[in-house]
């Protein structure tokens, strides 16, 4: 099928229909991840009065080569890309959509959002709103006997939180089932039993030491985005708004999906245009600052790539041997400093200081997650940013 | 309860929280009412590049009395106002947000979308793509065996179709009740039965004579909505933005909601900033003219004003003798020309050609709808209007 095809019609074809059981399914993601706002509710992040105007200037580099895989041009094609988009010292060099997608139409970052979130933290703690050495129920008290009672912030933003809690995105019964059907995601199964993402929180158990190993559980960074809106007294969309997308210059406003009780998905629910995300990326490779304004402190960019714990990584991860996870931002092994965010899907936002380089891409790759892939996306990005220095 | 407080805290409140059950009754429809994409799906109607420029110049317009019931402003106010814009000869003459509303806050119109939809309907005939006269199952073939098989268009857009509906905003068992699980208004109760707008729209039965007397059944607009789409091979909101909100200058973003299916409501679902209400009601007061551009065809809206079947109206109706319904206007009677839409819980777009006045309005009424409520604000609009000419 044509995947222009996907909701054109009134009704839409059988075939055709994108709809809450199967939006994140591919062929249907290919719509659903532009449109999620039609598929679940969302709050409003609205856009600078004044956007941060970011040069264009084209140069060829879907034409770089990357070893083993033709050029960037044929990795972008070979995995499901709908937008892509590079800045060299904060110039467009290269932007493209694909099937179909507009410029203005907000594809969902998944877990890129967590990396947009902990940077939103940096915000909150240069206010002395949070303290990332803190205990999580000095925030929220509630969590006293759940996995969090023990934990720190910090434990939260490094995923290193000692919990019981298998991330599998393709579970249909268990712990990621309960949680997709709390955070509506997926259809309600029995109303008599429908939950919300901060009820469906509280429900998860201790399993091992805090700070110990990384451990990747999505729900970790719901309870950020809970933390955040207990330590300023503002809801998750709002400090979006007025911490980083007006201070930021975003050109586009954004949507983020909430539950039903208003609880923004924090670990995975933020819709942006790529332009949006390469220039968060652009304001955070420069220390924080967008248009000489310091949206975010330098001192909290700095730690994400200077610190986080290699052996606790080792410990947690199979992939990217020698890397590690800071505030929610994978650093990569290597002297160039790399650092990137990273969703399901095939989302990425990619830093490269070394060479100046952001490169934001949002694909409806069929396949929720595979380290192959994420090493092909390193790869190319990787030869993008060496060509530029 | 202070209203201002409704969906604040992590989570908010029992007594604070808005969710599907609650967000169109009193006090929760007053943030629902303004947040309806946090509630429900919804599709996005993009702003025109450049914003119809609405000179402002403020006016007393609230101290201006209204015969038995105090000053404008104290009618505004015993009306659970919250937002108020008046133009006259298009320069905002006042303007007013109240409980907590921004002025780029985008309010549902409830029926006045039916205003909005048929003036569309007006692009679509200028084309060529639809004929106002044509037999409803030319459009959609499916209706035939319901009771829009043996309807024209006319008779859907003037509310005569012979059809067996009761519009009671409070049943919760019957027909509307139906029709809002069809539309995803309220809460699934048992997702086996859950339906989706046009099925349910294909389930209504013939009762009497088409065109003879005025009947409001709104799922007749949802069918308008669907009318459209088949006609243009477009979706709802994309003919929204590229026949109305692009054309006549919108300066913020709309929200549409839509049901399981991408069903567009038609009849009740567009959400708007007050101002943008008020370029759309100064483009029909010009004959269909923003700035210039002649965005929907002069001869529909003076056919508005200058038809409609009283009898049918006299036959239908006990509130308002003397006036008329045509293409989902209500049309007053008397000489000054004045004609409306109306939406329940208190939504107006009010129209006085003879004293070049358009006044928008949008309220959290708790009452759906009361004939009393509704000849109160046609006396303050009426007001308003003969102080200005």
């Amino acid at each position: 099928m044509d995947t222009r095809d996907l909701m054109r019609g009134a009704p839409p074809r059988p075939k055709a229909q994108v709809t809450l059981a199967n939006w994140r399914d591919a062929p249907f993601n290919r719509w659903g991840f532009r449109n999620v706002r039609q598929v679940l509710p969302t709050a409003r992040i609205r856009r600078a009065p004044r956007a941060w105007d970011l040069a264009a200037g084209a140069e060829p580099v879907d034409r770089i080569a990357v070893p083993g895989h033709g050029t960037f041009g044929d990795v972008l094609a070979a995995t499901y890309t709908d937008a892509c988009v590079v800045l060299h010292r904060g110039r467009r060099v290269f932007e493209r959509y694909d099937d179909g997608m507009a410029e203005d139409d907000r594809h969902i970052l998944f877990s890129v959002t967590k990396s947009v979130a902990a940077t939103l933290a940096g915000a909150l703690v240069a206010s002395g709103a949070l303290d990332p050495d803190a205990p999580v129920p000095h925030y929220i008290p509630e969590v006293q006997g759940s996995a969090y009672g023990g934990a720190t912030v910090r434990h939260v933003l490094d995923m290193s939180v000692g919990i019981r809690f298998v991330e599998d995105y393709t579970d249909t019964t268990g712990d990621f089932a309960r949680y997709r059907e709390a955070t509506a995601w997926n259809p309600v199964t029995d109303p008599a039993r429908a939950s919300d993402l901060r009820t469906f929180l509280l429900t998860l158990k201790p399993e091992g030491r805090h700070g110990e190993a990384f451990h990747y559980v999505s729900p970790n960074t719901d309870l950020l985005g809970w933390i955040l809106e207990r330590a300023s007294g503002e809801r998750f969309a709002t400090l979006l708004e007025r911490h980083l997308w007006v201070p930021m210059g975003a050109e586009f406003e954004a949507d983020i999906a909430v539950d039903r009780l208003g609880a923004a998905r924090a670990a995975g629910g933020l819709c942006a245009t790529a332009r949006d995300l390469a220039r968060f990326g652009q304001m955070v490779l420069q220390h924080g600052v967008a248009e000489g304004c310091q949206v975010i402190p330098a001192a909290w960019i700095d730690d994400i790539r200077a610190n986080g714990d290699a052996a606790a990584w080792a410990r947690g991860s199979k992939w990217m041997p020698g890397g590690r996870y800071r505030s929610k931002w994978y650093v990569l092994p290597g002297a160039r400093g790399a650092f990137c965010g990273i969703g399901i899907h095939g989302q990425w936002l990619y830093l490269d200081p070394a060479a100046a380089i952001v490169i934001a891409k949002f694909s409806s790759d069929p396949a929720a997650s595979a380290d192959a892939k994420d090493d092909l996306h390193v790869a190319a990005f990787d030869a993008v940013a060496r060509t530029f220095g």
